[in-house]
């Protein structure tokens, strides 16, 4: 058995099925490049059976992250599909220009599961599988198989159903603990069972794949590990569906830190921790709270505000990673009013955004009237402000003046400025319970969206009464739009996540819900984005 | 060994460690009550040797929540103290009233701590054990004491000091993994060690006390009590420094949901967990994500938007807990504006808020407001309604009207009007570089006390556009006010946090940083709280 445990992210895919962490599929692209660059093997970028948008996102990474112009190997792309010709059809398409495709299918083995969800016996099951993991492997070399809700699966039913699996052409086997049941106990000795009692498992790669309903995922993937599973599915920042999957970045760092015990390697570059945490938190809108381990924002915070003395010198009485080795900076402040346009160019480098020139000179005008309202300017302030200009999905409709007054007095009122997708200035003033519901009533009115105001968050960026604001908001539209469920075959309701960076935070309000609501009309066809020309005049 | 899991619930002294989580003492008070009333054995209430308001907390709590007039057994109210009789006499002093009192006392057993940090051998450290645990004996019965960074001490030198401390008269041994460092296996394997190679350990009960640093922190609790640990030292929503302490709720529910694997008990009611994890998330400012297991906002959230089909009646098919089993109700809609002072009543003594006739009318006086700008009022609406009119510190200062102005425009300006502590009214108006920077610079123009904003949040409390928002501030003095942080001897700089709920964020905003500034006046001594009168006047 090697010592090389793959990384399998899974945020495009089991983290995007969190409630409200629907992307757009720049916002996908953006974050499988990020991915890419952290060194994941594998990444699931997508359910492509789900709706023709989500095939388009899949095949997007799959011809631009899946392929390197440089000749390096790129990750591999991989798409979910159930056990239906229709769906690995599907599937095979978004991932077939991937320099690497990989088709994941599954199909559940528990008791429960067969009986009430798929009503089929163990045969059909067994029966399905070898259908369609061998159609699979006649489109695809790289097949990886999963035996859903196998955590609670009669162990000797699942090394059979593995074993035709293999004989069908699966290269991987995964094992997903679906509800997040089992204890690191059971789960390492149902891998070693599954290790040493399945025919034909030796020349293929076991996977683990837990969820954290009880708070064990990172223990049980680790147990799984230990085992001889080869392969981890994680999301960043554990997001995911209930309490979520297992945390990439969990995992990783267990494995680094304490590496002596475990003697194996993975291939992530640990240093860009921080900053994907940080990209997948913004577009799915999904806090990390502060503590979070490794990228919470107190996990390495307890040297700060502490009177320093000679034993806080050898760090590691009290800390058991260094915040670089995850890329967090301790640098806080970078930049203030006389910064020039190089020292910020400079900046934005080290900081991974290589904006262009048109770019940069927005970004620079953006800094300037920053650093008119806020003394200093620091690494998280110009994360918000690069994240705000340029990764803001495309543009319906565009804040061109927002007017508000509230107060004690009771009669909060907004008045809107919008420009349309036709180029027409339209204006509407509203009364609400507060600033920014009269805000948002104001756009309502004006963009004639229905929806449902599912959260609303906002925190400032960074230290200091003049910080940046960054407020996050997600949308259900009521219009009936609805998005499938791999694994339980239902429809959710779409949810759509906006977010907007500004010192006045009702104005961070007003952008963050125009995002969200861009999102939704882009998403239900029933506009076009601004192209080219709105886009050009803006940068 | 017995089947009985003592849980010692440590969220008011190492919880309080965590970067900002500072509290009154009214507000220590109500969340003792609360750990009480779900069932916590024991609770670290505080380090009285920090400050004096520090033990007076302690002490308040050992009076009023560790005696109980109607006989039924209170919980344990445990002081920790650094071995040095100076600690002991002071935790002594605040735990002594309590029915069941206990004192903690620690010393660092890792080569790297006693090198660096004691700069201490090994002879040293166990004579100091000795003392201190025998001076400690001499006043209290029922003594614990850990062995500090124990995760990273030589098994043997563990056995030998906890053997010479249970000679000195410890009643509990506490192993703490101070750095989040170790791996079940590990950890369970010293547990194990432990129990088996230490003199005398038969006689007495051992503890776990896990950091989540790599995200293993309630496995390796759990690995420490399948090796005989009796005694979990947790906190609510796994708060505590860095990445927190071991979570409460985790360990609880694991053993609860996987009990015919664990076979052990907890004295824990389970239904009070959603209601203790809210109390001590508005507290403290540290926000729980969506993606918390048992108490994030997603944990049960899967049935939410879903199709009903027939395979949903089968909630084990993807549920392994009912949210009712932890007090999640699924019921949101529960009031509007049609609704009398009974139905009001009702509601709040099901949630748990028994007020009294003179607190009933003025929360049905909010209520009425507050109905009078949202249609539906929820449980989180009146749990946040009563939080902010009840379990706010006491006032020094009041809001008494605010009037803002902001927009696209650029020049957002607030008018304040308070009421101070000697009774007279102060208008103050400020320009800022946003709504909540003019209306906090007003302020501070009035109030004059300087700090540093440290952290601003605000979350929409339920769904929809009209919700109810709640903001988080927390501020750090800048008048060097320092707490005593008892592990590594050295201060950090204290801060307060403040929240307040209104559908008017920018109202809420600012009666959120007032509440903060009136903790940190209250706690430096500047000013006494506006007592009796100005509060029945309100009440």
């Amino acid at each position: 058995m090697d010592n090389y445990v793959r990384i399998f992210d899974t945020t495009l895919r089991d983290g995007e099925q969190s409630p409200g962490a629907s992307m757009t599929s720049t916002e996908k692209l953006e974050i499988a490049r990020t991915l890419s660059k952290l060194g994941v093997d594998i990444m699931e970028a997508g359910f492509p059976a789900a709706s023709p948008d989500d095939l388009e996102a899949v095949r997007r990474i799959a011809i631009e992250v899946g392929n390197r112009p440089d000749g390096t190997r790129p990750p591999i792309i991989c798409g979910l599909a159930r056990a239906s010709r229709l769906d690995i059809d599907k599937a095979w398409e978004a991932v077939r220009h991937a320099a690497r495709p990989r088709i994941h299918t599954f199909l559940a083995t528990s008791e429960i599961h067969m009986q009430y969800k798929l009503k089929m016996d163990r045969e059909q099951v067994v029966e399905r599988v070898v259908e369609m993991v061998g159609y699979a492997r006649s489109l695809c070399e790289d097949i990886e198989f999963s035996p859903e809700d196998a955590g609670r699966s009669d162990p000797s039913f699942l090394y059979l159903v593995l074993g035709e699996a293999i004989k069908a052409g699966a290269t991987t086997l995964n094992i997903p603990d679906t509800v997040g049941y089992t204890t690191p106990e059971e789960f390492g000795a149902l891998i070693d069972g599954i290790l040493k009692n399945t025919p034909g498992i030796d020349n293929c790669i076991v996977s683990v794949h837990c969820h954290d309903d009880l708070g064990l995922a990172t223990a049980n993937t680790l147990a799984g590990i230990r085992a001889g599973a080869r392969q981890a599915e994680v999301t960043v920042n554990g997001i995911g569906e209930r309490a979520g999957n297992t945390s990439l970045e969990e995992v990783v760092m267990a494995l680094h830190t304490r590496r002596p015990i475990f003697g194996l390697t993975t291939g992530i570059d640990t240093t860009q921790i921080a900053r994907a945490s940080k990209l997948v938190s913004n577009y799915t809108g999904i806090v990390v709270p502060p503590n979070k381990a490794i990228v919470g924002a107190n996990a390495f915070a307890h040297e700060a505000g502490i009177h320093q003395d000679g034993m806080l010198k050898h760090h590691t009485t009290y800390e058991i990673m260094r915040p670089e080795s995850v890329g967090v900076t301790r640098t806080k402040l970078v930049l203030g009013k006389h910064s020039g346009r190089h020292a910020l160019k400079t900046r934005l480098v080290e900081l991974g955004y290589p904006l262009s020139e048109p770019e940069l000179d927005k970004a620079f005008e953006r800094f300037k009237l920053l650093a008119d309202k806020k003394k200093t300017i620091t690494d998280a302030d110009l994360e918000a402000l690069v994240a705000d200009e340029f990764y803001q999905p495309r543009e319906v409709f565009t804040l061109d003046g927002l007017q508000v007054t509230c107060g004690t007095m009771g009669m909060p009122t907004a008045t809107v400025r919008l420009r349309g997708p036709d180029g027409q200035v339209h204006v509407h003033a509203a009364i609400g319970t507060g600033p920014v519901d009269a805000t948002y009533k104001a756009i309502d009115a004006i963009v004639k969206a229905p929806n449902t105001l599912q959260e609303f968050a906002i925190h400032a960026i960074t230290e200091g009464i003049d910080a940046l604001g960054e407020v996050t908001v997600r949308i259900e539209g009521t219009d009936g739009m609805r998005q499938l469920d791999p694994q339980r075959e239902v429809e959710h309701a779409r949810t759509f996540s906006g977010h907007g960076a500004e010192t006045d935070i009702i104005v961070a309000s007003a952008k963050a819900y125009l995002a969200a609501l861009n999102k939704m009309l882009i998403a239900t066809g029933q506009y076009r984005p601004v192209e080219a020309s709105a886009r050009a005049e803006m940068t």
